[in-house]
């Protein structure tokens, strides 16, 4: 199967330039599972409440969301891609996933970064597992890598690849995510973006992770990206270390006081 | 507070030799809290398990356990260190605390790595914080590191310090350990043994990393080294990562199925 991101710059607030810059450096890449970063349609510094909404959208009723699934009619795509999700209750920082013409799902970003908690309720809907032919995708956005038991709970719910869209500012999360799909033995797929906005810096280093906590590939820090690479995700299913440790059998609930 | 480690080279099955090697190497270490490898009193690579049992011994009635306790009277000094233990049970992985001429407690390794299955049993204390001098000292031993939840579940015991003894034969903890401090913002104090033993090699680089991720001190690869810093404790009881998050009140447990 092949899997990839696009790392892409992004014109905040411009939602029809971003999506059609992402639809072209997807047009080029061939993955099957392509990842898009944390709010990739809108841009990330928003001044205040009143920008962020008018930049929301439905999903999967919104522009950006259909937009997307129409362009995987077709194909053997299936997209991953962060945007600012409108409901009656209030905004929220969301994935959705876009399958061959379908809507499949979404998640809302549960652990929310400074600036975001002015704008966007913390996700309700949990950690999420989305199957798209037979392969288990997990899903996490951004800060949410900074808190162990996402990518555990994850992992343990059945995940073999973690789509991660991000908007990294802070350094730390590329080397963070080796010994993150180490431990769980997962792949990972994080889409960063780059550039500045409002002075705000990304680091890019967009990144697939093996299940052996191996970088397969990391992207620049500034330029923009589309990469693709055949990986076999089922490979993530076998949780054995060692021929005496299986690191899922190996656990002893009973001794963790984390709730 | 001076906190440090020993990187020792270790002799199989010699507990007199190594004692005395470990005191000889602490008397020139100006640390209050001292961290000695896993088992750093017989060696790691057992051929049977006759072998270990004559080498275990009562803690904290046995002869290494009361020779560092007394190597620490009228002294300022803290010693975590790893020991096989001898139990009407049976056996355990453990480490032992002594401090200032007592004997504080002790914790038994709960993720059992490899052939010490055939040797040991997994330790059924729990997780355990001692407390010393106002600080809170949280314990680990080698393989327990590959496990989130160990480290999560002292962090939220409230450990200012992990103390680690280690018998390192993979390469990944010490990289990973930044990623664990950094995520439960506490320090680690990793302290592995070096040299080959019956054709398995210990990769030394012992360390101490604080409570931002950073590496204070990495040792070599493959000398014996003592080593002291000092360092604040109580940095690591912050858990404000920025003005907006902080990384225990952001936790979302109610998400979180990892028991």
């Amino acid at each position: 199967m092949k899997v990839g991101f696009i790392q892409m710059s992004i014109e905040l607030l411009d939602i029809k330039k971003n999506v059609d810059n992402a639809i072209k450096l997807m047009e080029k890449n061939e993955a099957s599972l392509i990842v898009l970063p944390e709010l990739f349609n809108t841009g990330y510094n928003f001044k205040n409440k009143k920008e962020v909404l008018d930049v929301s959208e439905n999903i999967p009723d919104g522009y950006t969301t259909k937009t997307l699934k129409d362009f995987t009619e077709d194909t053997n795509k299936t997209i991953v891609f962060g945007l600012s999700e409108k409901t009656e209750k209030g905004l929220y920082n969301s994935l959705a996933v876009v399958s061959k013409g379908e809507y499949i799902g979404k998640y809302r970003k549960i652990h929310l970064f400074f600036d975001e908690k002015n704008y966007f309720l913390p996700g309700d809907l949990g950690f999420k597992i989305f199957e798209v032919e037979g392969i288990k995708i997990g899903t996490i956005i951004c800060f949410d890598w900074f808190f162990p038991e996402s990518t555990r709970t994850l992992s343990l719910m059945g995940a073999d690849i973690l789509c991660h869209p991000a908007n990294l500012v802070m350094p730390y999360c590329p080397e963070a995510m080796k010994t993150i799909c180490l431990q769980n033995r997962v792949y990972s797929i994080t889409s960063n973006r780059i550039g500045e906005e409002r002075g705000l810096k990304f680091i890019g280093q967009s990144q697939i992770v093996g299940p052996d906590g191996k970088i397969i590939f990391r992207a620049s820090e500034a330029k923009q990206e589309s990469y693709e690479v055949e990986v076999d995700p089922l490979i993530a299913r076998d949780k054995n270390l060692n021929p005496k440790n299986n690191i899922f059998n190996d656990r002893k609930p009973e001794f963790y006081k984390i709730i």
